[in-house]
This record gives C-alpha cells, structure tokens and sequence, in this order.
C-alpha cells in the first residue's frame, strides 16, 4: 500500500520487504540517509526531474520503517500550510494539524518537494528544527512541540531553476547536510524502465541510449534532460503494441518542446536510434 | 444531451451514439487517447484556438462511456477551486467538493483547459495524480483520494500563447503524454462547418480556401489563425440569408483585427474569394 | 420607463413603441444584431466613447421585447459580481444571483460594457456561454444552467484604449460576432441632439460640425473625439439661455483638456464656428 | 451650522442667509453652477489645492438649500465606500448605506473630492448616474435607486497633479460639465483673508502680493502654489501677536518647501514685502 | 508618570510641574506651539531623527495640561487604525474608537509619528479636521464628530528620507502650519545628555562635540546624523563604568554603520576625541 | 531542557549552571550584554549566518536566569504576529497574546532574529519599547502594558544581506546598542565543534584550518561563509565512522554550492587538507 502524503510502513520493518518500493542504489545515498537519520541531521536533495528523488525517499521510509508525509511545494505555500490552521466547526474553531505539525507529533519523515518555491515564512518554521533545538513552536496554540529521535526532515529543489528571487538562503542552506542526485547510470536506467514497463530489458536499452543524447543537448535547445519517467511512460505505450515512433513522438518529442526545428531535431534522433 | 461541466455519457455507450459529438479525426489522435486512458497516463494537447481540442475531448469522453469534468483555466484560479473548500451553512462549515475532486470520487475525464493559465498552487495537486501513486490528498479534510481506473486527467494549452512568466514547468510536463493539434485538413474542415452550419458544403469550401490563407497571416499581422468556429457562424449567417460581405465582415475581420489596414487587407482577401 | 441594470420591456412589443429608446440606424446594424439574436450568436460591438452603443442596445432590447441587464466592467470586477455569491443572512449563508447569472435564468440581453476592464476569470464563465453549449456552470451552487433561446451575450470595449495588458485574447475574441461603431453621420447627429436637447435642429448643425473638425484633433492633441453627449449638454445650455461661448467652454473645451494650448485651440474652432 | 459629510441647509433658503458660508464669485461659476442643477447635469471642477472650490460648493448647496455630502477620495477608496455594505448586527447581516447612496435617496448635492484618486470600480457606479439614466444600482441588495431631481453629483481634481495611472478616461470625462478654478484675483482675495483672520484689509494686501509672486515659482521651485488657507493661518498668527516674520516662515517658508535653498528663496520674497 | 499613547496630564497644570517632561528650548518653537493651539490650527513638525520632535511634544502637552494620543505611523497603517472598527463580541459587532477618535472625543492633542509613512486613506481622515470644519466623519457609525477647542493634531516627518512615493501631497501640507527642527546646539544638547545619563556636564561635553563633528558626514558616508538619544545611551555606558572606547563603538560607532570603512573612520574621530 | 520560544531558566540561576547552553566568549561581548540589560537598553547583534548569535543569547538568557521568546522573522510577519489578536472561541472572539506582549507582561528577554525580513508595521511596536517610555501600546485591547525592568528587547541581522528594499531605518537602528559578531576564532571554533560532535580536539583543528581558508573566498565563489554548524555536522559524521571526504562533501561542498566549477574548488580544498 502506497499513500503520498502518509506511507504508512509495515508494522514490522525487514530487510527485503515487498512493501518497499523498488529503488536501484548507485552509490552511498543509502549509507548518508540512514546515517543522517540516525543522527538526526536534516536533510537536502538537490538533483533533475524525474532523477528519482521521490523514490529515493519513498524507499528508505520503508526501509527504516518510518511514515512519510510528502508536501509539495509551490509560489502560495505558507507556513500555516504546513503547521495547521482553525477551522469553523459547530460555530468553535478549532485546531487542524497540517503535515509538518503530523510528522513532528507522530514522527517519521517529513519531505517537501521543491522547497525554494514555497513562501519566505516556510522557513521561519524549518529553522527551530533544523538546529539542535529541534523543536516546533505552534504560535497561534501556544504549543512548543519537540521533534522524537525519529522525525527527519527532508527537502529537495531543483539546481537548475534557481534564480534570484528563489533561492534557498545561505542562512537556511548551511543547516542541512546535502547531496546531489542524477539520472542513474545506462544498465541500471535499463532495468528500472523494464520494470516498471513490463517491456524486456535488451528492447529498453535503446529508449536509455537516446536519453543519455538528448540529456546531452540539455541548455542548449531543451531546458530540462528527459525524465525516467518518460522512459517508461514511452516503454508503457510500445509495450501496449504502439508504433515505436508513435510512441516516442507523444512521450519524448512532445513532452520536451514546442519548438518546430527541435521537435524536429529529436524525432530524428528517435528515427537514428530506432530506424 | 451535453453538459459542460459534467457531461453524462449514455447508460451504455455503443460504437455509433446519437450523444456522441461529431469529431473528424485526422491522424491516431483517438488511438493516442485511448492507450493513455487505458495505461491511466495523463495526456496534454497542444494547439491553436478553436482548432477542436474540446471537442475532441467530448467525442472521446462519449465515446468512452465517461463523464467529463471541464475546467477553463484562468489567471485567478487556484488548487482550492479544483479541489474544493468549506462554506458555513447553518452555521456549520461544511466541505464541498471541486469538479477534480468529484472526478476522483467518481471516475470520468478531468479537462483542464489552458492549464498555464493557472496559479502555480494547481501544479501541486497535478503532481501526484500524475505519477505511480495516482492519488489526489485532500489537506483540509485529511483525506487521501485513490483515482480509480477510469479517471484521466486531460490538460492543454496553446503553445503560441506562451511566455516566461506563463508556462509549464518541466517538471510538470514531463508527467504527460503529449499530443499536438492544427486546424483540420481542407475535406474535412468544410465538411464539418457544412454540419453545423447548414449551408451546402460546396458553398463552404470557399470560406476553408480563405481560412487557409488568412492563418497563413499569422505571426505577421493576425496574433492568431482565424478558428473553424468563425467560419461555421460565417456559414451560418450565409445560411440565414445575410449577404457574403457583410456576413464575413462581422464573422471573420472584425473579430480578427482592429487595425483599419489589416481590416482593409482581410476584406480584400474576402472580395477576392467571394467577389 | 428605463432602468440600467435591468430594462423591462414592454409586455407586447410593438415596431413603434413609446418605450423604446430613440436609436437612429446608420448602417445594417439593427439587421445584424436581429440576426445574431435569431441564431444564438454572441455579439461583440467596438467603438469611440459616447458613440451610440449603450443607446443601440438599450433600443435593440426594446424593440425584440427583452430585458436588458448592463453591466460595466472595471479593474475590480470579478466573475463572481457577474455570477453571484454566498451572503450571510440570519446566520445562513444564502445565494445571490450575480446580473449575468439572473440574465440566464430569466432570458434576455446581458451587455458588458468595456469587457477587456474587468479580471481574468471573467473569460472562464464567458466561455461556456459563447460556444455551441450555451451553458452558465456554477461552482459555487453546484448548478449547470442552460441558456434559454432568447439569451444574448453582448459585451463591448474601446479599441482607442487597448493595450498590452488589458486587451481580449483570440480565443475570447473568436467567440463572438463584431461589429464597430462610429459617431453617426452629420445629419443623423443633428437631429440626435436636437432631439435630446430642445434647441432647433438648424442651430444644432454648428455643433454637429464643430465636432466633426474636432474629432480630427483626435491622437495629436487629444486623446478621444468629443462625443455626441457632450454637444447634447452644449445645446441643452445654449437652449437654457447660456451664452452660446460659455456653454461651450463648460461642455466642449474644459471637459476635453487640461492643456492651456489645447483649450485655447478648442476655443478658437468654437469662435470660428459662432462668432 | 456647518457639517461636512453632510451639510443640511437651513429650512427656508433665502438670498442672503447667515447659514450661507461667504463665498466671492469670481466670474459665472454660480450661475453654471445653477444651471447644471436645473437640467440636472453632472459638474466637474478643475483646479489648484486651496483655491476655493470646497468653499464654492458649500457656498452653493446652502443658496439652492440642498443638503451637502462631501467625500473625499483617496488610493483605497472603493465603490462600496461609496454605495455602502452589508455589517453583521446580532448575528445578522445588515445593510448600511454608502455616502453617495444616502444622497441619491435623500436628494442633494454629492460632492467627490479628487475623484481620481479614488479606484478603479468608483467609476463604474458614476456612470449610470451620470448619463440620462440617472439610476444608482445596488447589486448587493438587488435595489435601482433612481436619482430625484434634486439630486446633483459633483467631482473635483487637481490637473497639476494628473499622471498616466491617475487621471479620468474620456469615457468618464465626457459626462460632465466643467469648470476650470483658480485663485482669486487680488482684491478679492484681500477681503477673503481679512475677513477669516481678523486682521485689516489694508495689512492683508501685502500678504496678498506676496501669494502671488509665489505663485508665479509653480512649476520651478514649488510644486504648488501657495493657498489662500495658508495667508489666513499667517494673517491670524500677526492678528493674535506673532512677529510677521515667525508668522510667515510658519505658515508660507516651511509649509511650501524643505527645500534650504528654495525656503531662503521664499524668506528673502518675505523680508522684501514686509521688511 | 509618563504614558505614549495616551499621556494623561495632572488635574491642575501648573508652569513648573515635576510630571511635565524636561524640554530644554532652542528658539520661539513653545510660543509657536502654544499660538497653533490657541488659534485651533494643526501643526506639522519637521526633522531628523533623534532631534527631539517626541519628547517636545511631550512637553507641551504636559504644559499645557491636555492628554497626548500618539500614533507612529508605518506602510500599513490605514484610517481604521486610525478612526476605529467593528469587533466581534459576544455575537455582537461593537465599535471599537482608535487613537484619533478618542483623541477628537475627549480632547486633547493627537501626534502622528512619521506621517508620510501611513497609506493614503489616512489623509482623507485628516483632512476635515484640518481646516475650518474641523470634523470627523466616522462613516461606518454614521457619526460626524466636531473637534472640542482643545483637540490639537501635531504631525511629524523626516525630509531627509523623503523620496517620490512617500511624501506629503501639497493639499495636505498646506493644511498646517510649520516648524522645522535640527539637533540642539551644544550647550544645551551636553546638557540634555548630562540630565538623562547622570554622567557629569564636562564629560558629556566631548561626546557633543564628537556628534557636531559626525554630523557633518550625513549624505557622505552617513545616511543620517547621530541622534541625541545614542549619545545618551553612550554617556550612560561610561557612566556605569564601561571604558569609552567600547561604549563609543556600541553605541555611536556600530549603530551608525555596517561599512567596515566608515565604522573605522568613526573609530578614528572617536580616538581623536577621547584619545 | 531547551525550548526556542520560551527557554524557562533554572528557578535560581547560577555562575556555573548545567542548564545555561555553552557558549565561548571572545571579547567583552558578556560584559556588553549584562550592562545593556541592566541599564535597559534595547540590543541590536550583527553578523553572518550560523556564527553563533542564537547561542550567545540562550546563554546570557540563562546566566541571567530570564526566559528567552525567540522570534525568527520573515517576510510576512506582521506586527500582530508579534503583539496578539483576537481569535474565534466559542463564538466569542478572544485575545490571544504574540511572542512580544507575553514577554512584556512576564519580563525576560524577546529575541527578534533578522528583524530586517519583517514588514513594516513591526517597527511600529518596537519604537515606544526602545525609548525611555518602554511601553507597548496594543491598540486592539486598549492596555498599555509597562515594560518591567526585566524586560529586554534583542533584534539580529546579516548585514551581508542587505539591500535597499530590506535595510533598518536609521530612526530604528539608532534606538540600539550594537555589537558585531564574527566566527569565533580557530581555537575556540576547534574546542566548539569537539565539545558538540564528539570528534577528539586534534581532529577538529584541520576542520577549523580548512574553514578560515573557505571563508576568504565568501563573496568571490561563495555567498556566505561556513558556519560553524556545518564543521559540526561534518565532524559528528566522522566520528559516526564515515569516510572524511563523503562527509566533507555532504556537509561541507554541497551545502555551500551548486556550481560543479566552485564544488571541484572546494573538493580540492578539502583534498589539500586531509589528503
């Protein structure tokens, strides 16, 4: 069972569970999150669309049998969206935990996605956590919540949208312990779109070749190297019995531009790969 | 019987449906739709106005046997009007549902039409219904929503519309399958403007001619091609008896241009079709 | 009896009617708007300020025997003034028909005046209305209205005041029959404002051609042609008994500039035409 | 007895009425003035800070004995200041009228001061009631008010202060009659000055002089010039005792300017006219 | 006893009485005071920070034995925080008055802090009280208060931080009568600063001297000169015992700059002083 | 125990007291601190990110035994969220206190950190507690609450983030005693991140080493220079068994950068030292 915004884990956490989701290692992420946790530093994933961040974390929330509370973060997110409001029932107000307040009091962990987008009073409320105070104060209830040994925070953006007006502070960046994520290497690339696909793996390996071409014109023509998840989506459809090209054109070449010449360019990128 | 907002499909829907809107196809637009319906892909369209993506979307929701949910998109539109939100009623706050929710409840086609014109909440709410977890969370009541199998999300835009305040994200475009539109080929244009209309078709085939090279002005003088649904009013005034030249003035240069010289142009354009 | 918002016609319209407002045609307007009405066609009229479009259809509405609901638009306005909106009454919130929304309840004319002031999300409860589905969704109330045959969307705007932010997009414009307006010819304007006025038509002819050589002043020194109304409040000062140049100053120069020179030019073409 | 938002003229109005705030034509204001009472017409006044044109209303409102509500605009000014709003009293909503809607049911003389400032919506309820609908529609309580007779609107700006956000579009401008004010001529002002200070005509003469070769540095180093209000505050300051010279560096040097150079300017044009 | 926003005075003022505040006089700014508030007139005091401008108010309040209501405006101050609103009590709305309100009720003098600062709306609230009317319309009560004799509005603002969006318009200004102030002369500042630290008048007579010195900096490398106030603070360092090095550089040096170089230079004249 | 908005001291505090937080002073900022409260005087610290301000403060909050209320300012906290408002509760609204009013009625120490983010109006409610009055007018309630002696007002900035739009007036800055803060020196940085991580001294000297030489590249390749909170986290992972250069990485080159050329730069720095 999977639940965005709450990944309840199995009661008794094993190693190799089937309520795990599936994630491929490729190098010592696994090793700096559990260690992160354990010493309960928070957390910062910095990496592309659809590199896998967000499996990364569902996996080893399930891993470490810990809930996890996902937040996606966007221009109109304020700090009351994470911490609760009052709402109007039987004519009291009364108390709404939002996600964060959830994790701090039930533990597990807690990811916002795409954190530079969120307003500036998100950070006023990430701070007390994220020092050794590790605490939550609830200013309109009056509560000071402290954060268990289990609760972890975690955050992500995207390096290459940053700009002037959205970016993360130094004064909040240098409270985290970071890492950089990428799209994972060829085979292991391969074996996730086959996976997920249901299309064989030798039939995926030139889906994962065009990506590594077209991730290379990245900052030239396209804006964004092509996702995993298009990979499979494009695997998804030829496996269904589409057109390879038919395929490509609605889950490669449209997704990645509006522009006639490099539309054009890319289909016959697909057309060299698969003609 | 065709609803906007929610457009009830016939109890059992069948191949030819007297409630199944006309729609010429023109290319694999239909088998595109229908694998991504049945692979639970979302899918975006591309394309001009008036060129038929909405009523593209109601042939396929009828043709499928699904209700369809449309939702234009504007500046000021956000999450919580997709989503829903509280109103006091008897002195009670009580939730109501918005027409994305109802879709998820109930199943059926969501239809977001210009979706970059929407508050940058919305893209929240897209996000996990638009990978593996196909789930819409529902903060203020503390729900978790499960999309059935036949829900689909549909968003489009119109490409020649978009600029750097005003586009989507790739990390949100890559989560669809893509689809780009145009103005039908001549045949099939006049055919449908004859339908509607009621004017012969071979009278109709001179108002296509023109439409084509009237769009072949776009970019230079016209913002925009002139849409199929200002040459069915065109037809439809003809129809009534109106003569050609006022009939065209009111349909197709006034609405185009408020530049007297580009006005000018178009009528002599029309003259030189008609005169 | 004429009202603003809501212009009850009389029970049984007649081709001459007391109650309908004097309009002197100038071209096929009448015709076009008859037809546009017949066929279920949005109307769409441009013009200067005060040339007759808010008289047009005040005697349109008249004359086909419906009521008419105006609205004008301003930076302010947003789609639930036309639609309606939740008001707390007696500790209940209780619905409140917005005029657009009446408008398609009970039949008849809605016109928005200077449609291109008024906010973004006013496009979206236009749209459904303007397209083959005739339909007015209501978020908030949940209801689906469908227009009755004898509903008519007509909006105007100023094309002497478009501009980059504030003007209607191709696809809000492509939705609608056009028509432009313009001052009436001489003679008409003569007897427009003699009629209006008292002062004998042969004395009103020097206005009428004073106004003419001032609206050629239009785009150098000033920014908009005077419009009839004003030289209707000249002749109804001169007529009053008000010298014929302090009228003039007070209806003529000073409401159309600020500007010393300009005023002294204005008042120079209105001594060369009585003095 | 004086009260400004709403000045209720003595019961009989007579020609020279103790009630009758002093007012000194100029020229044919009164009987413009008068005029555009009796045919009902909108009036628009035009002219410096401090010149007169508050004084002239009030003047005007006490002669034809109507009542007097003045309001004065400003940035945040909207129309439900204006129309009035609905206010919870014991649980219930209740209506309370706006100042111009007290004055189109009373009957009386609306007076809008530097209506530019005011925003946008403003003009949207101006205009029904500035046209030969003369109606004021309140689309909250679903009421039409139609204007009495009696009932005049006036509106005033300072056209030195006009810049491309605020100024009246033509649309607005070109419903009222209008008069240009400035200040009075110098025999005429003596006597105002002397008579709302106290002090002699013949002492108030040189104050008088001075006020007009500062109003001649309007434009250089002053950007307005200075008001008859401000030599009464200097004449009533020497009545009750003041040296000139405190006197006028307290009501003319620091009130015109911070500027050090400009204020020795203006004390060096004191010390000339009384030194 | 010595309140801000309301500073009662003792029942029966006398000329030299221990609760008025120690206001030490540079020139005729208590006579000119005392005249404004005799001839009912609103003043306007000018100056930089730290000058002096509170306390002298303080002061002739108390002198004169009426209450002082003071108010510090900022961006977001509005007439409501001015004039009052409607709260929620008990089911009920109650009006609730604010400063100015209170102030025109019970008499006494009204000080707006930084005038310039306040939105727009604040000068509408003004206004009426500012010249011969001397009113305050309270639209919301349907209330018109008219100012008791002794009710007295005093206003400040900085000219050294004025700047195009942020100044009094020329309507306003001319509203008021006038005074400009600057730092006491030495003399008497060295004794300001004596009396409020209880360092003696020779040791304090340095640090005058440093500040005449440092004032000369203003618009070089200073934004503004040293406030009488840091002096204080200085000066009640010392005489607690801290060396002067250290307390000139908490309390003149490191208040005044974030500039390493300039902090250094400030440092070198503070040697030069005490060295 | 250790709480953020309310550290609670020992009921006796005490020189040396388990629950006063470590802190290692280097220079008289103790003394400055103890004579700004005893005399007081409001506190303004300056200084970078993470350089040990917070701590500081617990501190002396803690050797003074008074309660701390530690505020993090942003850009939308308002004065209210400082001083309290009133909130709904059983249909009856009631006044809630801000971290600021609690902290005047109870006394202790009310710690604002980057009160240059806040907006406006907070400088509003700071002003009558930082002159002689020390009195916080709540408008809202009509008190006046007098500071107790006890009572001392803390704000902190980065002056390395300031710009024209976020700066503190100079009428506000001058109102505080002010103290530079740097990086502790290298042998208390060294003592600082043994004490905290575990990691044995003689480790922790070559962390401190590699930070003084990241330090001097802050405004060529880096923002902000490293904080003393990131050497913890890289020593608390060494000591947790990590290899040096995959904690290096985590805690130091990815926190500070996102550019590969300045992250190489680093890797390199960190290589020269523990290679």
């Amino acid at each position: 069972m999977s639940l965005s915004t709450l990944t309840k884990p199995a009661d008794a956490p094993s190693t190799v569970d089937a309520s795990v989701p599936y994630y491929q290692s490729v190098g010592n992420e696994c090793e700096m999150f559990e260690q992160a946790f354990a010493q309960r530093l928070p957390l910062l994933l910095k990496g592309p669309t659809g590199c896998g961040k967000t499996r990364f974390i569902s996996h080893m929330a399930a891993k470490l049998g810990k809930p996890l509370h996902t937040v996606s973060c966007h221009d109109d997110l304020t700090a009351a969206d994470l911490t609760g409001r009052y709402l109007l029932k039987g004519g009291e107000t009364q108390w709404v935990d939002g996600p964060l307040t959830r994790a701090v009091r039930e533990g597990g962990i807690c990811y916002l996605d795409e954190v530079v987008e969120a307003r500036k009073d998100v950070t006023v409320v990430l701070h007390p956590l994220t020092d050794d105070r590790r605490v939550l104060p609830l200013e309109r209830t009056g509560e000071l919540l402290e954060a268990p040994d289990d609760f972890m925070l975690v955050v992500s953006y995207n390096p290459g949208y940053q700009h002037i007006l959205k970016s993360l502070k130094p004064s909040t960046r240098q409270r985290f312990v970071a890492m950089s994520f990428d799209f994972p290497p060829p085979a292991v690339e391969r074996d996730i779109v086959a996976k997920e696909s249901g299309l064989p793996a030798e039939r995926c390996a030139a889906l994962v070749n065009l990506a590594a071409s077209l991730r290379g014109m990245k900052g030239q023509d396209l804006e964004e190297g092509i996702s995993t998840r298009l990979l499979i989506y494009c695997a998804t459809l030829i496996q269904a019995g589409m057109p390879i090209l038919d395929a490509a054109r609605a889950t490669i070449v449209e997704p990645l531009s509006d522009d006639a010449d490099v539309q054009e360019g890319l289909m016959e990128a697909v057309r060299a790969t698969f003609g």
